[in-house]
């Protein structure tokens, strides 16, 4: 079986493996004080123009959402976020947990805008309801689509106008920054955006992402916020060296640019063959619309994920690339697909 | 000026402040632990045909909600609400604050189906997500309308399959229990629900909600919770002393009837008139669709509440009464509304 | 039975009664909007010489406690009490349940010191411990101690010096105001706390308090906090009013004068006889070494309260005075104290 | 510089980084629910000597002890500790911040006694406090020392007289288990415990701790309050199979026996020379009182905390020893010790 089930279930690209085993031996001192994560975070405040941005390294997104958001919010105050934003489902209510709602509102190609964002803004009007403080969103999206720099500075503006803090998930953000026609760099992220992360897990480590907070009001205390919630580690050395790897030639874009283009080839090869994608995904991940029976089929050989039933005969199925992905898979996926029988 | 704005800008029922009075000086024990709370619990478990239902005393609806749900499930639990539920939009993230998220479905009539039920059953399979654990519904509901004896036995049914609390906000559950073709008694609604609260700062107390929990799962350290979250008051009697006073001679639900004969008066004034209504209240609010020139002339003489926008011409207006209207106010209306040019 | 079980039995002051009769058939608008409370808030800005300070009220004190102190820290901070104080003792972990960690201290007399402060500060120097943010004082104490001004002035400069908020419990505040040799002021506590609660249920109200808010930092989106902890209630103006009623013609203070007095006689009944006070109190209540005879004897014919055991032989006893407590009373403990077998 | 600061400044056991790079190019399912997490928990299941207890894969301690709490108390109930426990003290308010008190009694040699906890229970009879449900000890100790077996027991029955849990934090559980004396063994732990966990981080593992939950109430639904609270890592193999090579032919005591044995010759060595320990520890920390000039002299060389202020001239600090630490540092310390001027 081959699996293009996520693009979590392999290890770190080989340069981290090798990294690791280099520094074991070493004596490294503890919660982020080492000189790998001062280097990741010089390195990372480069990379987004600001040099006075602070950089955190925690493990999982989950976490790095909960903590920030329940960071950066009043009691009373919530998170706007696209009703298939990620907190807004796959993260078990861990904002809620933190004591804050998350209001939703429908997106456009899963994204957030501001029009969306001002509708929330005038259904809550006053003491009776939460206030909506903070944007969340993702890039890339849930569904594959990416944020341009015009749409971000638009949100921005809508920001500013309502006082909203501006919150990007980027566990995906590598794909993002690397797709066809992408016109965003870190730096522009890190303009437009108060606060957001650079995925790691998901892009070729062996885990861990990197908060970046730009606004300096935000940034007040977040290490206690960390210890507080579990995410300060003993060990943050091995995350700050990560993230020194990635970033140094460029591994984490290259790694990413593999990612978009193995989706890219399963992607061709199902519209070749007549199926209707669900989403205009162009990152590494592909939502096809499938009859039932060439799902069942693929099946057999390949594991993806079910992901939203359309009818009885049709349904939406998931395909995900990574960094790890081997030309070899999408080879026999895409050989598949052209001898599929409709 | 006239107010429909609400039902509780009023005091209390006559009857309930000669009791203040004739008990003020004597000394009753602290926290719910006197003789009135006792005797109005006793009073509450025979209406409900229930001798072992707990009965507690809190001060406000908002209170009682938030209270019973931190109470009710487990910190990844959460509970399902119709979009226009009070718990989902008008008590400033309450719920969320104690930790849990409100899971929220369109409605009918601003009534929960279980068919809407089981599509968030559905929609959370796993621990990615939250667990929906308890049905949220209020009685009458938000827009006036009233749950059926039969559409509670399906409520019910429907929570039993899918082991799911039923909870009920009674706010206006009087209005509910007295409104035209009301087929449920107050041991139906014990029968049908986990737990309920019995609306008196609505219907003519100075203060307080009686809150019923039938189910001794969720019977269990309820006093905690209250004395945690600031809602074991000091002198508890003051709102037992209420509910014997309510439940003696039916002065609870005669109340009620006038709330709901008023707004009936109003209700056949507008629809006499050719307006339309908004929903279909049977219970004290009226919601009626004005066009603007008419909402600004009544409001010369009468406050109401803006409800919501229809059009450049038009929008929503809320009226409501309550066990104080007088039928001299609404004859003023309703004169009023008839000479309306149109 | 005769009563000195606390100071929360009865009712309320005739003159509240009074009040609420006559205003009881008027409309008045909803929570907390309304031309009572509106001009309570005037009143108490007088009183306190601070006509920039906010003014809410609220039904209990655990109430005021947790809500004050949920909105004034941030997740990672903490409030620092006395061992003996009520939020770290009798509130059922009201102030953990939103979050935050109370660090309790030794008292002198009840009471917190400089000295007690900064020992706190000390042990807590990073991210690894909690954040100590605010102190949390009661006047009068749970011991019936009062605050100097010098002290009070103290704390402050202390709090000054270590960036704390300074915040009073005033649940029994005017027994401090009017004890003997009280030389605070409103005004005095106004300019020495954040914010503080001038307390209603324990003097003449039939429920509800004061909370003042000196600092504007801490003012801002204060009613948020209330709607989302249920304390928002919709008939505020019977609050308002009542301490209207309270701070006319000062009948707040002369109310407390009572309790005081009461309380000085059964003090010197008790030490005429040889027995030995377990605390300074000179406010309303009092606490006293009795042998377990002695008693068992009085429980005859008086309810108060076990405080805590010393020896096999003796115990600590409570009896608490009021507003109401009538001379009559007193002149029957006093008697029978003073013909107790020894 | 060599360093005693800790036992967590090194990387993992070399067998461990050898098992990562031989996995690494493989692909594992997500959120714990690879083969690696299945296997752990069988083996560690039979090292409990218990099939159904439930084990579950978490990156810290102090993620574990959060969730583990949140999980199994409702909102008012709380935890017992030793003043110097861990949550106590240096988990930043972490309990608090998930709603739970943590109710400190002063320890024996650092460990809590039924005594003790019997004197919290009668400390708070009712609802006006909160109700403590669960005992926190941490073994080996804050301070080196180990429960014994029989120490163990009393606690279990202490427990089981008053309803409450015992849970175990075991950061250095396996110091305690190899410890000179000690007379139990993980079995013992799992029969003793109704939950506890296995910590990897501080003895020899990269990062992870192995979370035990022998008691069937507390383990339902555990994923969920991982998820939520950010600690279900989507690599959780990663965890898993470390914990497969840490019990492969014993490396995880004979990894522990190392860290103990050099701990033992700083002892001796500051003992022979005449110096006081200031606990008795029987594990990897060394607690030992020092002239301050005799500090400053060490600190040229050797890396080591300071403790505690005893006067203005002694201290005492603490020296750690691991897994890693080598003869040779040990050596050094030792002679450097030796030579010292008095």
């Amino acid at each position: 079986m081959i699996s293009f089930a996520n693009d979590y279930s392999e290890g770190a690209a080989p340069e981290i493996i090798k990294a690791i085993q280099a520094e074991n031996a070493l004596q490294n001192s503890g919660y982020g004080t080492d000189a790998h994560c001062k280097n990741a975070e010089n390195i990372i405040q480069k990379l987004c123009d600001n040099s006075e941005a602070d950089v955190h390294f925690l493990v999982g997104g989950t976490q790095v959402n909960l903590i920030s958001l329940a960071a950066f919010l009043r009691p009373y105050q919530a998170a706007i976020s696209a009703e298939s934003g990620h907190i807004a489902v796959h993260e078990a209510g861990s904002i809620e947990a933190t004591g804050h709602k998350v209001c939703t509102v429908a997106g456009e190609n899963g994204k957030l805008t501001p029009k969306a964002i001002k509708s929330v803004i005038t259904a809550h009007p006053d003491e009776h309801m939460v206030m909506p403080k903070l944007v969340y969103i993702s890039n890339s999206t849930e569904i594959g689509t990416v944020y341009t720099k015009a749409e971000l500075c638009a949100l921005r503006e809508c920001c500013d106008e309502n006082g909203l803090y501006l919150y990007m998930d980027g566990a995906r953000l590598a794909t993002a920054l690397v797709s066809d026609g992408a016109d965003c760099t870190l730096a522009d992220i890190a303009k437009y955006c108060d606060a957001f992360y650079i995925g790691g897990t998901k892009n070729g480590a062996l885990m861990g992402e990197a908060l970046v907070i730009t606004n300096k009001i935000l940034q007040k205390d977040f290490r206690y916020m960390m210890k507080q919630n579990g995410a300060l580690t003993a060990k943050s050395w091995l995350m700050g060296m990560q993230f020194e790897v990635l970033f140094e030639g460029g591994l984490y874009f290259s790694l990413a640019e593999n990612a978009n283009k193995m989706a890219g080839q399963i992607k061709t090869a199902f519209t070749e063959q007549g199926y209707k994608l669900f989403t205009h995904s162009v990152t590494n991940q592909v939502f096809v619309i499938l009859p039932k029976t060439v799902s069942s089929e693929l099946s057999k050989t390949f594991i993806f994920e079910d992901w939203e039933n359309i009818d009885d005969e049709n349904k939406v199925v998931r395909f995900v690339c990574s960094w790890a992905t081997p030309q070899t898979n999408i080879d026999k996926l895409v050989e598949t697909i052209k001898n599929l029988k409709k």
